[in-house]
């Protein structure tokens, strides 16, 4: 039973699971639902997510929507992903918990910048919750920050520029699960090129 | 090193969490922050809780904020707290979080409602995730829900009146929880009261 993830490379919690997926050896196979298209909102699509969004997987019987549902899910149940990922101890992982959450529901970008730069990232470690290896929280976070690149260099450089620490960490996070991060941003590229023709 | 629950019991996940200590007797200490009197935006509160939001909770040397991190890590880490709680089966607990992402990401209530009723609720079992006990996620979303009551009861009649395992879900989720539920909200009938005056 292969694990199946219903993705649309332009969507930034997609991407994050098949980052996950591929750093993490997890076998699986991509089934492109595309956006645009509105895809998501056939009833074939429906079967798999009735609330008809990107990511969704089916391993097996079982169906699972929601980017953070699903890593903790992958990270819990798939034998060899390092533990650093989502790890077991109880206070390392209410750290996760709260960072997701927070995440969640404040995803206006400024204010993410700032807080990640003065609170998150305050102890100078490489990644959010002061380990040495990224969690799924950094990607989650990281791969959302990326959108902004779609804006352009000149916004992107604005944006980002007065935040040091998050600059260091989104490399951090880049480094540590390339080649498959450049590989998956790649779409962003290609989109912003074909947006200015 | 008791714990400390900082609250204002007009806010949803303050009575969510505050509701699931009482049921689990876990031993807290609430500590008042008025959001009228923007309590929640002095200095002093920043130290305990940096995004200055309800609630937070300080349990020895730590602190926590985000309503669903506090009821994964009570669920967690105190003794005694029933398994039903926050499952431990990896296949009940990514049904969890499912429902508590979605819900963080989707938070108008006229597609709660109806969502809830059509999949969430589908299988006709007393609570989400299929179970005959509640989890924090029935916690959580009840909660919410209740603060319709706020509008007064014409309106909680027609948004709830076609939603009748919604009705039932939330009598089920009130009656495994008193009478502590019925405590926790009677901050809503006061305040109903007082806006009328
Ligand atoms: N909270 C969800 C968000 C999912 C989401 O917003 N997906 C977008 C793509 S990034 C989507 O499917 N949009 C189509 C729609 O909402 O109609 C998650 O983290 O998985
Ligand atoms: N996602 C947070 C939401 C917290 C939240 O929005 N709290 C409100 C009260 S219900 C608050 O503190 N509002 C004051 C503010 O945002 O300034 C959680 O679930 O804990």
């Amino acid at each position: 039973m292969k694990l199946k993830v219903y993705a649309d490379r332009l969507s930034q919690p997609v991407r994050a699971v098949i980052i996950f997926c591929e750093v993490n050896g997890i076998d699986y196979e991509e089934i492109k639902v595309d956006l645009a298209n509105r895809e998501h909102l056939t009833p074939e699509f429906a079967e798999i997510n009735p609330m008809q969004q990107l990511p969704a997987i089916v391993h097996g019987s079982f169906k699972l929507f929601e980017s953070h549902a699903i890593l903790i899910y992958l990270a819990s149940s798939f034998p060899g992903v390092a533990d650093h990922w989502y790890p077991a101890d109880v206070y390392k992982r209410r750290k996760i918990h709260s960072v997701l959450d927070w995440h969640h529901s404040n995803l206006r970008r400024g204010p993410t910048l700032s807080k990640t730069e003065s609170f998150w990232l305050d102890d100078n470690r490489p990644f959010l919750l002061g380990q040495n290896q990224p969690s799924i929280a950094d990607l989650i976070l990281v791969c959302d920050i990326m959108q902004v690149k779609l804006v352009g260099e000149t916004d992107w450089n604005r944006l980002l520029g007065p935040y040091k620490k998050v600059q260091q960490w989104i490399e951090n996070t880049r480094n540590a699960t390339n080649p498959h991060f450049d590989e998956l941003h790649k779409v962003l590229k290609e989109l912003k090129e074909k947006l200015q023709n």
